[in-house]
């Protein structure tokens, strides 16, 4: 840091994503992406809009919240728009957590939340997974700050029932439950329309994964209209025109072909299918996962050193060093079959 | 408000932007936006880039950062991308102000400044401007804060010398400046060159206006490697893929037709020439612009009652109430030649 910074920021670490390569030369499986492009219609539209971009884009996105609106059966007053979900989270982190109110979230999840807690100001509590690697909601509902909870949560994959998050919002009215959808297409229940009965729900979505649009930057909110007027006021103090034209014209386009989406889903799940299995009869052990990635480690094997020797074949995948009970894990993107068929043959020549 | 709503924010009032109308019946002259569509060669990049969008973008927008340095002849070190130039600006904020180093700024000026501060929780001075418009160098010189300077400053179009920016960032090395070059194309001079020199110095500029690209969002800021690290530790625990792929392609796009930008900043100016002339023959008065708009008022109608009467004559301009001292002015977009026509026509039958 330089002398110039200011001191609330001097301890502030931030957060490192996955590698984007600047070659092509790896089969990237480290950041969920899709193997797939964006919907035919979403480049359509997008191509449509790059003529007009001397024009600002409408920074009410209005005609995508109303895709939106008319898509998950919610009003138009109930959705937000980001410029990808990791800006609406940090509105959230913002804007319901405070001294006495902490966020609240497990210690083996994004590993953003605690930089949007630190870059925010805000206190943070940790409350750990069991030792399966499921959520403890029964801690995580005792706890009086705002709950963040990641469904299916990441790095694990592992899912918590749509009854079983509506009965954490129902506990307590006077505390914010924000679950972080971003990917919950690949096999986990939605809450979206539970927006519509709790004014203390925040459910954030992307379109970087299911919707093959990580490049465009674009992220969802769903919640009462009284936390959406909150969050719309964080947004307008830093950066009202956060979504541009272009991907809003692509996110409406994406609306419009939702089955395109579902069908990418619905092969992806396939492919986890395939993977578990193939990697299983390899020895490797996994958690349950639903979303479009597996979390696997072998007893042969440290975490470690399995990342390097797939990065030697060509496959990128991530590790997690931190903390000590998954370093020996890795997080493995699911994606093309053939891209899957690679990676359990590099696993196996490495075993 | 919420009740949810952290009390830091109880008091933030967002910025309002100019309106950006869903029909196309305005001639819009309220956001200074370009006439002219993107280049070319942003076009085609931006196009290229649409089907590769299931990949995150570049969240270090290396092959951007390098083309700028290129043109502008600073180093990559010294060089940051953001959604936007207020992106950029909020960071500064947050970053570079706090208790005791408050941001100062004038009291007519870009009227984002002071939302910036508020939401980052940083106190601000205000500078009035001096009698005529012009920034009052003097006692800005005085202060102890981080000094923010749009140059040209908006609304008033006014410029500041380069070399009286300059003796501002020399005369006090623990102060940093932050120079908004939002307009800067359009017929002041850029210090950008200077942070090469100085390491308190932190300039913005924009795509928005002079390259024409307000709908892709695309900001830069310019700085010392120890002023840009401090802004990157910001950025990338806010949002590390700030900048979409599309922007990224079509920034370069942009920066390698340089020639196009200033051809039509030269007709911008040529347009802002015969509007000057033309609505002074009608008894106009303004102050003298470099930037792409101009900030008229007329001794026998109010800037509201001009800005409602024009707007009724299916014409945009921007008005703003506040301060006082201003709210007999409007801020008038200089556009293309037939929109000028049209203004100077309306205006007419207007007196």
């Amino acid at each position: 840091m330089s002398r110039f910074l200011s001191g609330r920021y001097a301890e502030l670490v931030p957060y490192v994503p996955g590698e984007q390569p600047k070659d092509n030369k790896y089969i990237k499986l480290n950041t969920n992406e899709s193997p797939f492009p964006p919907s035919p219609k979403a480049v359509a539209a997008g191509r449509e809009a790059l003529e007009k971009l001397n024009l600002y884009s409408d920074p009410s996105c209005y005609a995508l919240i109303r895709a939106v609106s008319e898509l998950y059966g919610v009003s138009v007053e109930c959705v937000i728009c980001s410029n990808g979900s990791d800006e609406v989270l940090s509105w959230a982190f913002a804007a319901f957590c405070c001294e006495g109110r902490p966020a609240v979230f497990p210690d083996v999840t994004y590993g953003f939340y605690p930089v949007f807690a630190a870059q925010n100001g805000v206190p943070y509590k940790i409350v750990p997974l069991k030792e399966d690697f499921s959520v403890d909601t029964g801690e995580m509902k005792k706890e009086k700050g705002t709950l963040f909870i990641a469904n299916p949560n990441a790095p694990t994959g592992i899912a918590l029932k749509a009854d079983v998050i509506e009965e954490i919002v129902r506990a307590d009215p006077e505390r914010i439950v924000v679950v972080d959808e971003a990917y919950v297409d690949f096999g986990a229940e939605s809450v979206v329309s539970l927006v519509l009965k709790y004014e203390n729900l925040l459910v954030t979505q992307t379109f970087s994964k299911s919707r093959s649009m990580a490049g465009a930057r674009l992220g969802l909110g769903f919640a009462s209209p009284a936390l959406i007027r909150d969050l719309e006021t964080i947004r307008c103090s830093i950066n009202p025109y956060n979504v541009g034209t272009v991907a809003q014209a692509m996110g409406i386009g994406a609306l419009s072909d939702n089955e395109y989406m579902l069908d990418n889903c619905r092969e992806i799940c396939e492919n986890r299918a395939y993977t578990v299995s193939a990697l299983s009869a390899l020895g490797f052990e996994m958690t349950d996962s639903s979303a479009n990635f597996i979390f696997v480690r072998h007893p042969d094997i440290g975490g470690e050193e399995l990342y390097q020797k797939l990065r030697e074949k060509g496959i990128l995948v991530r590790h997690f060093s931190r903390p000590d009970r998954i370093k020996d894990y890795n997080r493995i993107t699911v994606g093309s079959i053939d891209q899957m068929k690679a990676l359990v043959k590099a696993a196996a020549e490495i075993l």
